[in-house]
C-alpha cells in the first residue's frame, strides 16, 4: 500500500454501523501527505494522453487542482446543480435516499476533449458515472479516471463501463 | 491589472441586475490562467512567515491546495457543516438571506499556528470573516488572506480588521 496510508485518518462505524469512514483532511494537513498524494495521483497518469482534467465539487476539487497545476493542465468544474452561472448540461443521480443533479457549463467542455475525472475517492461510482455521462454527453471522452482512494467492495469500478480507473489506496472494504 | 484578467468570464447582471458575475471556472479550465493564478496569489505570500494554509468550501479549495502543493505546506479544510466527521467547532454567520454555518476539525488547526486564508473572491468578507474567528477560537492566528480577486466596492477588506488582505484582481464594482 502507499506510504499515504499513514497519513489517512479511519473512522469506524461513521457515519454508521460497519462503516469505516476514510477521512482525507489529515492528508491534505500534512506538507509531505499532500505532496504524496498529489504526485502519485499523477504517476497514475503515466502515458495517458489527455486533454484536460475535469474535477467533482468538492473533494474532487482538493486534489483535481494541485494536479492539474502540477501537470500542467486545465480543469473542467463539475458543480452541484445552480452555483455556474453561464448555459449548462446537467445530470441527475440517484443517492441512497433521493436524488441529486450536477452539472458543467456548456463551453467548458470541448467535443472530442480526452478527459481526465478526478476525485478523492470512488465509493458505489454513482457521482463518477453520472459525470461522465454528462462530459460524454458534450462529445468529449473519459479516457481515464483518477482517485485518491478506493473502497473495493463497493464495487464501483464495475459501473463505469471500460473506463481505465487509477486509485493510489485501495481498501477491501466499504 | 494581472494578466489573469483576461481569463476571467464577467457575466453582466448575474445572479441579478446590477451585479458583474467574475466567473473563474474560465482561469483553472485553462492551463496558462491556472498557472498564473495560482502563482500571482504565491507572489502575494513573498516574506510572509506562516505555518499552514486554511481553504473555504468549495472555492478556496480550488486555488487553496493547488498553492499549498506549490509552496511545500499543508492545507486545514473548512466545510460546510455536518461534512467533516471528527470533533469540531463551528461558527455561524449571516447571509443575505437567513445563516450559514462553517466548520472545522478541532485538532486540524493547532494553537500558535500561522495561518493563511485563501479563497477564489473576497466580496462582502462575512465568510471570511467567520472562518477568521473559527481559527482563532481554537488559539491560532491568521495572518493573511489571499483571494484571486477581490471586489472592492463591498469592502470585505474593512471587515477584516488588521488582517493584511492580497489579491490578484482588484474590481471596483461589486
Amino acid at each position: 500500500m502507499s506510504e499515504v496510508e499513514k497519513y489517512i485518518t479511519s473512522i469506524p462505524d461513521f457515519p454508521e454501523p460497519g462503516i469505516i469512514f476514510r477521512d482525507i483532511t489529515t492528508v491534505v494537513l500534512s506538507p509531505e501527505g499532500l505532496k504524496l498524494a498529489v504526485d502519485e495521483m499523477g504517476d497514475l497518469l503515466e502515458g495517458t494522453d489527455f486533454d484536460v482534467f475535469a474535477g467533482l465539487e468538492s473533494r474532487g476539487f482538493i486534489f483535481g487542482t494541485a494536479l492539474a497545476y502540477k501537470m500542467g493542465k486545465g480543469i473542467i468544474l463539475i458543480r452541484k446543480k445552480g452555483k455556474l452561472p453561464r448555459e449548462t448540461v446537467s445530470q441527475s443521480y440517484d443517492l441512497e435516499y433521493g436524488k441529486a443533479e450536477i452539472e458543467v457549463h456548456k463551453d467548458d467542455v470541448k467535443p472530442g476533449d480526452r478527459v481526465v475525472l478526478v476525485d478523492d475517492l470512488i465509493a458505489t461510482g454513482g457521482t463518477l458515472e453520472a459525470s461522465i455521462k454528462l462530459i460524454e454527453s458534450l462529445g468529449a471522452k473519459v479516457v481515464k479516471v483518477v482517485c485518491l482512494i478506493e473502497l473495493a467492495g463497493l464495487k464501483g469500478r464495475q459501473r463505469l463501463g471500460d473506463i481505465e480507473v487509477g486509485s493510489v489506496l485501495v481498501y477491501d472494504g466499504k
